[in-house]
């Protein structure tokens, strides 16, 4: 079958009144859109905070994006919004970090390969040189930057730098380096990382380490974005699988890597396609 | 805390084509009205036909339906809507048909009665005496119409009758006769059924027996509207539970009683949330 | 059918040496015994600790449990075994704490009545009136000890007294109290525990509101061992249901009854077929 | 940490009789085995067939299988029993079949490469080229059997001897040709299938294009032995996840990747550690 024509995915976040729906709606008749898709949440029934993620296309494709923002703009000022418009034949750019473990990586790479995710890799940064195999299977680039405890800093410079111009967003796939301020600051909302146990148990190191030790008979897997906070930024995705007590840290880990590589797998789809929207330290998803 | 101001539900089904959105949310805001909440589903990108909850409240209480309805009836006429508005504040009123197992009903009757699900219950229609006490226990009527192969026609006459004027819709709370097709016409998408497998696997009778014969190593339930074909109208809601060969079919039914109450209430709530709509053998389900 | 013949449970633990399962296996054949079901676990595989739970039936009825005791007792002397023996035509008696939630205590009533628990229930605890009529409906003894801030320890003495001799163990189905240590002391690897997250996460109170505030994709509940130390006594069992955006803490409340219902029931149905083994702070669970 | 010594798998079915564990417990505690885990499971509790897997392991290295089976052999033929002892340092040989579909395919090479799966394998047949590259990445052989409605007999026996002395087991890893009953004879419970819907519902071809035409809100995948009967053997394994409204065909496709990858990994696993009985058509699996 022929490929679907491009949408505009608009995202909207803004003081919940009478007429926002209306208004918007109208504005996409006006510019000659068709709306396919349209979610909308409201954080509270009267007063709360109003977000909406529309998906429309444009039914003449000569018309375009300029025509819908000159008459969105006003609307978006007279609302007090937060918003942007996304094409949805732009992909985003998406880096990869990495350390060691293998099965985020490829399980992310193989989605991207069979069209499952549409997204541009430009690069894969490493903080270990295990696999740069793998990157250089995929044709991907590869970059090395141990990190010790003396050099971080002047390492994540230099990533930094690299990244410029390059990425939109960061994934960390079992990246074993806690990111520094600078990074959080560049990338606000826009790193992904994916915790080995259902946050908020388990903050930090050793999750399926001290899941065993505690005895409990599920275990879990978090996606959520990066923040100052260790461990302690927006949810974005959660997943959990049962276990047992013939479980050794060992099988813990094996069962883990399943749920890791869905959840983080699911989280990085709806941040691409736009799905997510921070609100405070929670996540508003459009799935 | 206050109670929520009750609010409305228009549902609306049509071919889908441009500018519904802002017709249908113009139309709100000229009466007063502000979106709490919306839902929409086209089955097509283009040309599909075009599903629509949406769920607002008037700001000021003396506005009221009339107003919104002279506003929209031309729109719904343009467009070619199926339509209707639901009061949240007016309950629906629920007719439940149970035979022996007291499972489905006692838990439909406890989330009743603590307020989780917004309905009525007029009466109470058995084929077998067993259950009358746990009626009682809530003060609701319970009728008993015993059939056999030769009443059944004349019985169910008899519960039509009953029925008239007093239930909006018709819940199968694990009621093991099949309806006769006076009752499917005269309560069409209005009569709940849960079948104890997952649909379409073990459609008819002793599907916990099949299953275990068949040595299937999870077992489900299903809500469906009724229709003339036998376990074969719109599902409404499926679920399952792992079982292993451990489990004899007596296993099997105690761990299907858990599924089965839990898959019935979801698809009972929905449908008294005026959340479920009818397309085709298929269902929308705006959770 | 005719009811199964009644079999005994043999439990036990020990340090893991070679030659325990023949041992045991002969005392059991030498009495006359039959194995139906035979789980077993060790902590390592050499120098670790072994379980056992062994369900076995006397071929012929004659036979008893004086001859086996006399034939294993040694053996178990032996092998430094923990021990115990337990027939399933004695059903323990199960006493039950409950506050104002109803949904626990109605969920176990009913699986009681209905034959999917085999135990005795001599009465309910409660701090508080309003499931009074509850209890009564069942037909069942209802204790009220009002307890405030000044009066806690000496009503938890009268409540100590009156299950005396009456009561094998205890389930808080939402008690809403912190139990005392002499409660702890006496009743030790006896009262369980309904928790409403999955612990370790949201340990203490409101789990409901902390799991709304931090945003989670899912919310669990834990069955557990009461200890000394608040919530963090074995985890018996654990399940979660995924939530949303959309989900207020009272849609939270809401979805975890179902959950906390069917946790506590696996866990009380697994301690009443002595299923449950504890270790340090972990459990093993021979489902 | 040092490698887990090799133990020996122990598989039994039998008439269940008195006497059984305690005879074979005997066996192993005389050739200087401990018992490592066990696990039995009879289908009645009296007179039924009785099934045990027992792992053990040599305290002494030079103690040996000959000893162990020149006293285990007599007790064997006293209880009627069919079984087999099997080394867990002595790799299965696993074959696989694929056509043009990846998922499966790369999911199971990555797991053997990673450890998880302790297998060899000998080969990969396709009746495509498509995936000859995946099995060049993996240093396998691949051997292309292009089959159409006259040759699919010859090429058949092709592939069988060339199979022949190489493979222990086939795994059909989304081979989506109905092997001959010459496969089904030679490989009797030694072939593994995914079948990507839960069966028994949506037997036979194009299972998600059925499961969205039926408009379930689950899907499934099943790993199935093969038999002379369509998608009839008995099932190893199941598992299914949630699905909606918006879900086209496409969809139900995506999120089927990721369940029969799962699904299939799990019973090739359980296949390679013997944890898999057959029993007429059903399954007895030790997990």
């Amino acid at each position: 079958m022929p490929p679907a024509p491009p949408t505009r995915v608009l995202l909207i976040s803004c003081p919940d009144r009478q007429g926002i729906v209306a208004a918007v709606s109208l504005c996409v008749l006006e510019a000659g859109g068709n709306i396919v898709r349209s979610d909308q949440h409201s954080t509270d029934l009267l007063g709360g905070v109003f977000f909406m993620r529309l998906e429309f296309l444009y039914l003449e494709p000569e018309q375009g994006d300029a025509d819908f923002t000159s008459r969105f703009a006003p609307v978006a000022a007279h609302y007090e919004m937060d918003w942007r418009l996304v094409r949805s034949d732009q992909p985003k750019r998406m880096a990869l970090f990495v350390s060691r473990l293998d099965h985020c990586l490829i399980d992310l790479l193989w989605r991207w390969r069979s069209g499952e995710l549409a997204v541009k890799i430009p690069l894969i940064i490493s903080n270990h040189p295990d696999l740069e195999a793998v990157a250089a299977g995929y044709g991907l680039p590869f970059y090395l930057f141990a990190i010790d405890r003396d050099n971080q800093a002047g390492q994540e410079e230099r990533m930094l730098a690299l990244l410029e111009g390059q990425a939109d967003f960061l994934v960390l796939a079992r990246y074993m380096r806690i990111l520094g301020p600078r990074f959080v600051e560049r990338y606000c909302g826009q790193i992904i990382n994916i915790h080995h146990s259902f946050l908020p148990a388990f903050i930090g190191a050793s999750p399926y380490e001290r899941a065993y030790e505690r005895g409990v008979k599920v275990i879990g897997a978090t996606a959520h974005y990066v923040t100052a906070a260790l461990d302690e930024g927006p949810i974005i995705e959660q997943d959990v699988t049962r276990v047992n007590h013939r479980d050794q840290v060992a099988d813990l880990k094996l069962k883990g890597r399943d749920l890791e590589r869905i959840v983080l797998a699911r989280a990085v789809k709806w941040h691409i396609e736009d799905r997510v929207l921070i609100y405070g330290n929670r996540t508003v998803v459009f799935t």
